[in-house]
């Protein structure tokens, strides 16, 4: 933990315990809008409640009625009898503020707002929401929504929530608490985990985030102690400044964070925009800062919940692998199998067969495999060899995990398929996980209840176990910032301009500083045009206000000699003022010409959702056609840098592909180490730079465009 | 279909209908090998016929028992009393052969062999089982397997087959049939869809397809009444010269076919080879020749049966889309209708909101709709009105399907969520599908047994609906090919050499007679220099040797007279004798310099699975380092041409990318369409060819460089 997340770890602390009480367990509580009607959504609460056995203190409020379900009803909030800890709001959005007022008056410390209308229909709705907010901030009480659909403690029984899928006979505690932007997916999740015998602590929906944000709430869970494990369904990012640190201090608890986030694809993220009037960010963006930051983000739905056994297990003690993980797979149906190792192998994972010492030491243990990356038990071993087999390979050195694949006999005779994988489970070690070919819901709840990772489809398992080890690999290379103890910060230069965008000079001169390499180049005033660089140059019209400078003719390359740059100079100047004759002129930069093995380019800029990243790419447009990006949240360290680099294909390029010339890779990771520390910078804020392009040569590299623009103060 | 689709189909059609008597639906059969443990696996079939209620006679053969479980037992084939029409051969592989010459004497017509040890074990197994092919051809008896897990016939209960998966108490007879090269996933897929309520017609496990494959069996398929739709599971393609043509006669017969097959990875594509002893062949080529014949093939598991629905009812009818397809998306869940659409857009499948006039129509009808991507209608829609607007959108013109997606009352409360849906369905019209967010077997089942198809999961359903317009689009556009009435044969140019590599000359004529622009070029042999290329020219070593000219300094780019020609033209030679002294030297070649807006590479090659692939990819190393290719069974019609071109990323730079120079998409794909009939060469076989570079210019396409190796005869 930095020194900043300790502070904030400790402010939350203070204030976390009590919230944390009056939101999952509550004392007393009141229903505020609660219905008489049992076909009512707002007579459910109250049914929930009694159903799955609260014990606190219910007060319905009911402006018509003196009793709702045999319990005393109050016809306002002022008029209870007694104090409440919390109060869950279901009226009509217009009448939300007076509850609001009331519960506080009456000793709420958090009110949980069902009610809608408020910013997910746009500007009005907005302004509604921001003024709720501030009257919650006034009051001192905390709101959660509006528009949430409520907050379950399974283990108390506390059910402040509308959500249908609450009806079940039966809610089974367990250690897994879910934190969801969408209301029906919080039922969806629980309903289907549920049916798979899977235990919850906690479940919230946030709403539409307007005080109590999802960051907030995951610091709360890394301090439940019923809570092992915490899902995360997301549309958006409200709080990435809460959520990173919250998301380090669950890693450092051992509490892994699993995120199913909507915006794979440009429509889902246009949508996830619409539904929620979020702000519009960049999921690529989104990707690398849940990946920094240590969460463990699923591609399918049902990873979701799946992996949670998987990553409560074992997210904490699966190692940062600097190559593919190995994984021993064994099976009673190859076909089965298969299917998990083509889609392991669409997610770098390698299923690697035994080494020949494995195979002896085996067959001395009187049980024959061959060596093949699946190893099919099908006809030839009984049940006690299998389990042999699968506590001899989690103990084995050769692999990072071990996937048992179970065929037909997991639908009809789990003491064969089912029995060995649990017992090899006790011998703990690194990951051992389970998919069963066939429909077998009994055989997949004994393994849950076993606490053994069972998946039911082979994209879920294979997307499990690769997140898991990403996850450690992201975190690990992140944690190197924290190592290094911070990241100095840049003092602005002197006499550089404090806001709008920068010349080329400036900017070069800004990245300079951070110590990244820029070519050589002088500023000259035509007709002056003294200079020290060496020819050839580059010569290019420099100002503030041009940024385009090629698309002005304000750019000549290889000009040779003096006689060349005067005349040059001239024709450059004269484009200048005919095709920008605004623009403020600040002369000619003359810039020493550089080889290069590769163009890259270099970017900086904040992401509206989770602030400055960088971002690497492939030059010209190459980046843009064949999407070959890099992003990471800025600063990064020299350990994030080395896989940027490896993430864009590009840079094979230089990493000896096909016996092309090496570059130098250290020099390029060090350049994006320091141009990352734009987010470093004191006084002015950086709001976009650009190295464009950066040459990568065989010692060095060098950047030859530079682009810097300042944010506006007054955002 | 062809001449040669239609004679083949004729000649299946004679000899399939015994075929398939024999396979599916026996009058008797023997059981050799059965036996009367039953714990063992040659139990089974006996239990299995019996408890889904086989009607036809079983003759157990067990050489040590005269009863199995109550029937009387023979000691060998030879003995039994009578004749059969299909043996079930358990038997240790060393005796199947004796099996196989009995049942043949006994009157069998098909013999399924469970038996391993044959291919799947390497070479030995391999010489064991092309002899048990060649018996079994000198016989007349047909083989299926070895080491298939066995055939079942749902209706009639014939259940030849050792799978466990039939210990279900249940078999429900329906229309989907499954074809697989895994004889476990067999059951994985029939346990799956049961548990659906999905029914099926026939089960096939083709074991090491010695004799009878899946393309024979396909078109078994397409003749059976019973089966509607058929599932394939493929680990490799064994039999491209039948499926091919079996595929296009299942599409023409209205069934679809759907295919999962391993490979998409390497690793999964070795490991695919390794289990089954196949031939490598590369999963982008039978991915092409899967689209081009019509199949589906699926990405995930479970859309395997999940899509068989879909397919049934609208494989035929849904159109071939230029553009995107367009779904509606109607919910009751924001958040679950946001994970389907998301995998869409990843997939090419727009979510379109309602126009103003379909907004407009609704509200006429009482139903208040928004103008968003996905219409949520939680909290305002009657039951009656979510019909009516499914209704509506079935018959509307702005949308190409229509997606429901149920939130948590599909759980408790099915006559809201799910009735409307299967009551709008019976408008028919354009497909109508369901994604159900919550745990909701019950559901799933309503919607199974009234024919909607229905998903489990967000990633299977986008999955099925873009794989449905998908395969529309890749049919309709190979159908071109039949509409052209073949593509004409071209006879071999004279002179040119039948075997071997040629040189460039020679290559480039061959290319010049299918009519792609190659570039004017003349053979001169030093000293005499005389020609008619206009200067400037490029000159090359000319030789069937030397493939790599530019690896020997056989290549100068810009000589500008014949002076100059004459000084490099002694250059080239001289290297060329120095670096491959054992080279037939035909001389030097001068081709005229071309310009160019854009460079691609047009390959051909025999995929070793299935046959002739026309390949057109980027040029440069950007093909491989960003993989940005496109492949096509050859020959190909124009509308594959095109589809190549939008599929190869870097052609974008010729057609309207920020504003660059538009390239002539149309000479391009000419070329790709008469590159690609080098499959219709007449004589010699091409083995392989290439056009690297291909340049595209602002008006036409040529070819500066030619490669074409003719396969060796003796193979």
């Amino acid at each position: 933990m930095t020194r900043v997340d300790k502070e904030i770890a400790a402010a939350v602390g203070a204030t976390g315990k009590a919230l944390a009480r009056a939101l999952f367990t509550p004392g007393a509580v009141a229903l505020v809008g609660a219905s008489a009607d049992e076909k009512k959504n707002t007579a459910r609460p109250l049914r929930f409640m009694r159903k799955h056995g609260y014990k606190g203190r219910i007060l319905p409020v009911n402006a018509g009625r003196t009793e709702v379900m045999g319990l005393p009803a109050y016809p306002s909030v002022e008029a209870l009898p007694e104090a409440i800890d919390h109060a869950f709001v279901m009226v009509p959005g217009a009448h939300v503020a007076e509850a609001l007022a009331q519960s506080a008056a009456r000793g709420a410390r958090v009110v949980t707002v069902f009610s809608d209308g408020f910013a997910e229909l746009g500007e009005a709705g907005m302004a509604a929401q921001q003024a709720l907010a501030d009257q919650a901030r006034q009051l001192g009480v905390r709101l959660l929504g509006p528009n949430s659909i409520g907050v379950v403690d399974v283990h108390s029984g506390a059910i402040l929530s509308v959500n249908a899928v609450l009806e079940m006979d039966e809610l089974r505690p367990g250690a897994v608490s879910v934190v969801s932007q969408s209301g029906s997916m919080l039922g969806a999740l629980l309903s289907r985990g549920a049916a798979r015998g899977m235990g919850f602590a906690k479940l919230v929906s946030v709403g539409n985030e307007a005080d109590v944000g999802v960051g907030e709430l995951v610091d709360l869970l890394v301090d439940d102690d019923a809570t092992q494990v915490i899902l995360l369904f997301l549309e958006t990012i409200r709080d990435a400044a809460v959520l990173g640190p919250a998301l380090r201090r669950a890693r450092a608890a051992g509490k892994p964070v699993l995120v199913y986030k909507l915006g794979r694809s440009a429509q889902g993220e246009a949508l996830a925009q619409s539904h929620t009037g979020a702000l519009a960010g960049n999921d690529a963006a989104v990707d690398a800062f849940l990946r920094k930051h240590g969460a463990m983000r699923v591609e399918m739905l049902e990873t979701l919940f799946e992996a949670a056994p998987l990553a409560s297990r074992h997210a904490r003690s699966v190692p940062a692998l600097d190559r593919a993980p190995r994984v021993a797979v064994v099976t009673t149906t190859g076909g089965g199998a298969a299917t998990v190792v083509d889609r392991l192998g669409l997610a770098g994972v390698d299923a690697v067969p035994p080494p020949d010492a494995f195979v002896a030491h085996m067959a001395a243990r009187g049980v024959k495999i061959r060596q093949t990356p699946i190893i099919d038990l099908t006809l030839a071993a009984t049940s006690a060899q299998y389990r042999d087999l699968v506590e001899q390979m989690l103990q084995s050195d050769w692999c990072d995990a071990v996937l048992c694949v179970a065929g037909s006999s997991a639908q009809f005779h789990p003491q064969l398929a089912i029995k060995p994988i649990v017992e090899a489970s006790a011998i703990g070690g690194k990951p051992l996980l389970a998919f069963l070919a066939p429909e077998a819901t009994q055989s997949l709840q004994v393994l849950q209840s076993a606490g053994v990772p069972a998946f039911r489809t082979p994209e879920s398992c294979a997307d499990a176990l690769s997140c898991l080890f990403r996850a450690a690999r992201g975190a690990q290379a992140a944690d190197a910032d924290d190592a290094d103890a911070g990241v100095p910060p840049l003092a602005w230069p002197e006499g550089l301009p404090t806001h709008g965008d920068l010349s080329e000079l400036e900017a070069g001169a800004v990245f300079a500083a951070l110590g990244v390499p820029i070519a050589p180049a002088a500023l000259v005033s035509p007709p002056s045009l003294g200079h020290a660089v060496p020819y050839p140059v580059v010569a290019k019209i420099c100002s503030r206000d041009i940024l385009h400078k090629t698309e002005i003719g304000g750019v000549q390359v290889g000009v040779r000699d003096n006689a060349e740059l005067a005349a040059v100079a001239e024709r450059l100047m004269a484009n200048a003022r005919q095709e920008a004759p605004d623009a403020r002129i600040d002369g000619i930069l003359v810039q020493r010409m550089e080889d290069r093995l590769l163009e890259l380019m270099l970017g900086y800029r904040h992401d509206p959702l989770v602030g400055p990243m960088v971002m690497l790419s492939a030059g010209g447009i190459t980046a843009e056609l064949h999407r070959d990006v890099s992003l990471r949240p800025a600063p990064v360290s020299p350990a994030e840098a080395r896989q940027m680099i490896d993430e864009v294909r590009s840079t094979r390029l230089v990493r000896g592909f096909r016996g092309l010339p090496r570059g130098d890779v250290d020099a390029l990771a060090d350049a994006i180490v320091r141009f990352s520390r734009l987010a470093a910078v004191q006084g002015p804020t950086v709001a976009e730079a650009e190295i464009n392009p950066l040459f990568v040569r065989a010692s060095g590299v060098v950047g030859v465009d530079c682009v810097l623009r300042l944010a506006d103060p007054q955002h």
